[in-house]
């Protein structure tokens, strides 16, 4: 994503402490309490402007969503859409994703969305895919027992790089689409970057893949 | 395939017994014998009309391939293939996949090719295609502990229920090529019909899946 530096973002962050929490290790193994429910946590890393997150959380009340997004000139867009939709089921944190750890406790995450996340498509960079075995053993970590990774990208080869890692790390695919708006999968909620690049008529790849069964 | 009837298969193929083997049940435990040396044995499951197995065994002198095909009046061309080259690490079988098990013994086979294998798209028909369980539990039956599938086809359907049901059966993914043509894959021996369908400009999907690992 293109970004455009904006010096004022942080300080509107600081502003609504109410959807950008500001203090998320605090908050470790609280979210429930947080939310004041019982009801499933979902996390997206990668949160950009907020698109995906705030339509899922329209369309499923009964889930509590977390947006994760390392930069503030994006998440501020995200920030706008909570702040002009009201709901009650998103917050956001402006922090990184290697430190997931810090901010959820084992087994409290049901879901972890990873939309168009970077491919960083130099082998020597191959530690920072969101997909690299060290964050899938992260996920694998704060994910409930039937936890599962959701993942949308246009990227041909950071797909086939992710299909591959997450089966040798031991997560079980529950469903592929290699041309996702060519399918029959429904409920599809799009991301900025979704729109903009299927409307070339580019393929999306989807996949979903459920936490591993140790013994 | 188009099936072209020709009434003087059968008898051709019993006329050369040494390269269609009339007895395979005789030889389950015994193909390293047969062969008459230790090297890995490889089986292709509808080898067609032979192009990619003689291919292989052409480039791989120090595998034995075996070729299994249903239907007389397409194995009448591999074995012409055969006749004509005079490889000697290659042999066929006018066979049904379903009957693997009495062919070969447990861990006999080090590799299985599912070359565009017929994708049987109707969901009732889902127990006939080669990577339904029951096929997979055949497969992780008859492979050596570190045996795997290769599988190749141009079916987006059937591939994505390939990755999904080998995952779920336990195979793990060692490579997935998503357009194998376009992609950095060496030593790629083409069949018949990808041959065809790949001139047309079409996708090819690759995967390779290592047999479960059991406690």
């Amino acid at each position: 994503m293109r970004l455009r530096n904006k010096p004022w973002a942080k300080e509107k962050i600081a502003a609504y402490p109410h959807y950008v929490i500001p203090d998320p290790e605090a908050k470790r193994g609280r979210w429930h309490e947080l939310f004041g429910n019982d009801r499933p946590i979902h996390i997206e890393i990668g949160t950009g402007k907020g698109k995906f997150i705030t339509g899922m959380a329209k369309l499923h009340r009964d889930v509590n969503f977390i947006g994760i997004e390392l930069y503030p000139s994006v998440l501020v867009s995200a920030l706008d859409k909570l702040i002009e939709s009201e709901l009650p089921n998103v917050r956001l944190l402006n922090a990184n994703a290697k430190d997931l750890g810090l901010f959820f406790a084992d087994g409290e995450v049901s879901r972890i969305y990873l939309n168009f996340s970077d491919p960083w498509p130099k082998k020597r960079h191959e530690k920072r895919r969101l997909t690299y075995r060290d964050f899938l053993a992260l996920y694998e970590r704060i994910l409930t027992e039937d936890g599962d990774i959701h993942l949308k990208t246009d990227n041909q080869p950071f797909f086939e790089y992710s299909l591959v890692s997450l089966s040798q790390y031991g997560f079980v695919l529950a469903a592929v689409q290699l041309d996702l708006h060519r399918s029959d999968v429904e409920g599809n909620v799009m991301t900025e970057y979704e729109e903009k690049f299927s409307a070339k008529g580019n393929r999306i790849y989807r996949c979903e893949a459920v936490r591993p069964r140790r013994a």
